[in-house]
Formats: structure tokens, sequence, C-alpha cells
């Protein structure tokens, strides 16, 4: 999404290097003395893509700590990187287990390979492990966060869930939705990056609302690629929201703003399963440049949040990645 | 398995009373603001039973304190009581997925009622808040002692699942798989239960290695029951440890000391998933009562370690629930 490597900025190879040491972290935080647990680990680890939550816990403290020279990083920082890519492996692995995918990040999904059983149980070992990891902080505030807002990412799947198949949905269900299963987390990365490099409330506060918006938008994103994107690009089966009863914010606005004979009508494809026809649809309509046009708007905003954060370079490196997070294809 | 009101002693009183109240504060750490979340949370809340691991933490609690005449629990007992009966209740919704059970505690199953989805969704849901309610304690030793003991959890869940088939599987294999998944919790109760109370190291240790000794006769219990119980009083579906391909105790005896005839029929019977006939030959074999004999001695070495402690009234109640561990028929 963001290729450090082809950025002509320092900072650029500050978080890259970074990044690597999270890596570690993670890779050792996950050794079992058990090997057939550490082949599944191995396994799983091979997900790794975009980076983006481990990235923003990593900018944010960059962005928002005293020193402007690109050392202003902790080990508090990268432990805190490395338990929010934990979680969200650990969503990586449940989610593939609901939906029956077969690739991930262009791998085999453990649970093609495997069975449901193994995906199920190294998803709960890595929801483990990754509190475990957060409690060695010895910090009780941040274990009392990251409790809370994986409360809230289950909460948000839950409510998915029961809004399946649910063509009534409104806007406002979907919006609650989104901001739980995904914002929730990625605000969570933002506000608990700059918490590390002792900012002050407001800045916690943009920081978070930053995060909030730039995890919608990415939601937003998502659901589109579901729709318009290239398999071999996105590197995941695709066309399966439509195809699963998962209602998106295209669909949501197709039907708010069409005639009666044309929401009847997409109603029964979508019953029906005729996800091809559907997709052509939202896309002939309008009805999915109207939902990129939300998440370029929210993408504004957050990057208007910025305001309030000191760092130029990270700060910088924020917005490119904001804008990035709409403009990706994978 | 062990009836509080029956039980003619005032301690049986006190632990009523304390679980009462454990009960509350679950409650109230399950209240979501969204009510579809709530319902799955009703849902699973009727399948607690015997409630062994928060009565373990209460009792080593008890047993351990200075004050004898029952006043000495405090909030923390009851909310790490709490705490672990959640982490007990994810992992019986998640074993009721890999299983496909459709009755738990003569409750119908969640994944039975609702679908696969939901249930891995809630017990990961039942996991997150676990660790939030403990996070509330403030005491970062005790969030780390929890990812740990969950960790540790989870890969004797995963070992199983390795060995699942496994006919070659040694009995030393067996003990790291059910002191994993079943005694490493059991035993952590325990400990918790007298660190809470501020008990001694020694204490601590002792206490830790009861629980662990009647974790593992627990579980050897359970397997047990599995092969011989009758389904209407255990409350859930039987026979299904054959039938899956988990190998335990009885069948890892049978084998080791069968002649090369008998094992080869035992074998293909476990092959071709010949269930009524492979649970005949392990009872007639003796093999059952093999290993109801080891679950014995490991009550027998669990009771005596209770020297260590002081409560006079609590340590007696630990040793009527050692002996409930392998007379009940649930």
């Amino acid at each position: 999404m963001l290729n450090l490597a082809e950025l002509d900025i320092p900072i650029a190879g500050v978080l890259d290097e970074q990044l690597e040491e999270v890596a570690v972290i993670l890779e050792r935080q996950l050794a079992s003395d058990l090997s057939p647990v550490n082949g599944l680990c191995r396994h799983v680890e091979q997900y790794r893509g975009k980076r983006l939550r481990p990235i923003l816990v990593l900018l944010s403290g960059l962005a928002t700590c005293k020193v402007r020279d690109g050392s202003g990083l902790t080990e508090r920082h990268r432990v805190l990187a490395a338990v929010v890519e934990m979680i969200h492996m650990a969503t990586l692995v449940h989610d593939d287990v609901l939906d029956e995918a077969q690739i991930r990040r262009g791998v085999v999904t453990l649970n093609y390979l495997r069975g449901n059983e193994s995906a199920v149980m190294l998803g709960d070992y890595l929801i483990s492990n990754a509190f475990h990891l957060c409690s060695r902080l010895m910090d009780p505030q941040i274990n009392l966060c990251l409790g809370n807002v994986t409360n809230t990412l289950c909460e948000g799947e839950l409510l998915q869930l029961h809004h399946r198949d649910d063509l009534d949905i409104d806007e406002a269900t979907y919006r609650e939705i989104v901001a739980r299963k995904t914002a929730s987390l990625i605000g969570e990365c933002c506000r608990l990056g700059a918490l590390v490099s002792d900012a002050q409330p407001a800045v916690l506060d943009s920081m978070y609302r930053f995060g909030t918006k730039l995890g919608i938008a990415f939601q937003i994103q998502d659901d589109l690629l579901d729709i318009t994107g290239d398999e071999a690009v996105v590197g995941k089966s695709l066309h399966r929201d439509l195809g699963s009863g998962k209602v998106t914010l295209p669909l949501i606005r197709y039907l708010a703003s069409a005639d009666a004979r044309e929401a009847t009508e997409v109603r029964r494809l979508f019953a029906e399963g005729r996800v091809e026809k559907l997709r052509l649809r939202l896309i002939e309509s309008g009805a999915v440049q109207d939902a990129r046009r939300e998440a370029e708007q929210l993408i504004e905003q957050a990057k208007t949040l910025l305001g309030a954060v000191r760092g130029d370079a990270a700060r910088e490196l924020l917005a490119t990645l904001a804008d990035a997070v709409i403009s990706r294809r994978f």
C-alpha cells in the first residue's frame, strides 16, 4: 500500500527499520516449545500484508513525540505495534473461517490447509498472545484500552452477522458496524502510539479521530474492492460480500435512491445470489462512485485533524498514508 | 457436582453467596449496548454448570487467607472468579464449533442455533471480555499470568488437533495435552485465588500443584464419561471422542497392553469409526477401570498437598471437591 523503499524521505527509512524490529518481537512472542504450534504460526505470518496498524502506531508515535529527528520511538511503541498486528492477524484467521476463504494475500488459508478446528484455535492463540505481549508492558491502562477495543471489534462483527441478508439495513447501522469492527482498532492504534509518546490529551483526541475516520474510509475502500477489484492484485477471493449476504455502502446507497421498480429488481438479484449482475448494476448506477466520494471526504477530514500534530516529516507520511488508504488497489 | 445447599457446613453457604456475586459481575461485564450481542450472551450464560473454576478461585482464596471465619474474600477474588469462568465459557463455545455439538448442558448450542460464524465471534467476545475484566484489577502481574495460561491452553488444544487420529500417541504426549488444555487453567485458579489472599510462595506452589493434579484427574474423568456416561445425566452429546479421532487414556492404555491381534482389531474398529464396539472393548478389557484408578491416584496426591493450607473448613471443602471431580456423573 505504501512502498517505503520508494519514498525518498528519511523518515520512511526509520519506519522501515522499526517495522523489522516489530516483526522480530512478533515472531519471538509466537515462538512455542511445541513444533506443531510453531508450524501454524509460521504459516499465518505469511499473511502479513499492508501492516497498516503497526505503521499507524509507529507513525503516530513519531509524529507526536518530543524529538523530531526520528529517534523518538521506544520499545514500548514497537511492542504495541506488534500487539495490534497480532490482533489483526487473529481477526484475519477467524474471518477466513467464517468466509470459508481459500486464499489470503496470495497464500492458501489455514482453514483450507489444516481445517476449521486448527484455524479457530490458532486465532484464539493469536488473541491470547496479543494480550500476553501487551501485559508485558506492565501498564494496566494500556491493557484496559486493548480489552475495550477488542470488545468493540467483536461487537461490530456480531452486529454485522445479525444484519446478514438484511436489505433494510440503514446507513447509520452500516456506519455503526464499520466504526466498531474496523475503525475502533485503527483509531486506537493512532491514539496509543501518541499516548506512549506522552502526547497531550488534545493531541490524543485528534489522533483518535484521525484514526477512526481513516478506519471508516479503509473499510469502505475494502468493500469497494470486493466489488470492483482485481482478484490477482487484491490477493484474496472477491465478490464475497454480495454473495454471502453482507450489505455494504454501495448497495445501501443504491437502494436509498432507486425507484420502486429498480429496487425490487436489485432485491431479487441479491436474494438469488446473482452477484455478477448485481456488481455491474452498482458500478453503472454510480452507487460505487458515490461510496468512493464518501471515503474521499473522510480522508480529507482526517488529514485536517493532523494540524494538531508537531512532527512535520511523520505528519506528512501520515497524510500520504491516508491518501493511500483510498487509492490502494489491494 | 457439588451441591452446596446440601452440605451442612457454614463455609458452603458463604461460597454459595459469593458465587451469586460472581454471576452478577459476569453478567454486568457482558452487558453490551447492542441488543443482538446481549441476546447471544444471555444464551451462553445458560451453559454455566459445574462452576469448578470460580469455585476453586474462591475456595483457594478462603483456604489461604488470614481470617478463618469465611469473611476473607474480596472483590478481587470475585472478579478473578468471573474472569476464569468467562475464559472457560469461551472455550466451551469454540469447542462446540469444533465438535459440531448440538447440545451443551441440556441447552441447544449457539453454533446449532445461530451458526458457526456467531459462535466463533461470540467466543472471541468472551475471551476479550475476560481480559478486559481482568485488566480492571489494574494488576499487571495477574494479566501476565492470565495471558500465559490462555497461551498454554490454546497450545494444548492445538497439540490435541495435531494428534487427531494418531493411534501411536504415547501417554507422555496425552499428559502434555491434558496438562496444557485443562490443568493449566485449573492450577492457575488455585494459585491466583491464594495470591490474591497474600499467601506465601510455598503455599502458592502447593495450591498450583493441587490444582494441576485435580485438573488432570478432571480431564481423565471427562474422557471416561464420554465412554461410560449417560447422555441424559451428562447433558451433552457423548461417544464423540472415539468418533472424532480423539485418542484418550483408556485407548492408549489398552493399546499399550494388548497383544498384536487385539491391537490390530482395535485399530481397525477405530479407523472404521465403530464406536459402540470400541467402547465395549475398552470397558470389558479393564482399560477404563485402569484409567479411573489413575485419576483416583491423582486426587489422593492432590489432597496430600492441602497440608500446606491453613483454613480448616475451606480446606475440607477443597478435599470434598477433589473427590467429587472423579465421582461425578456429569
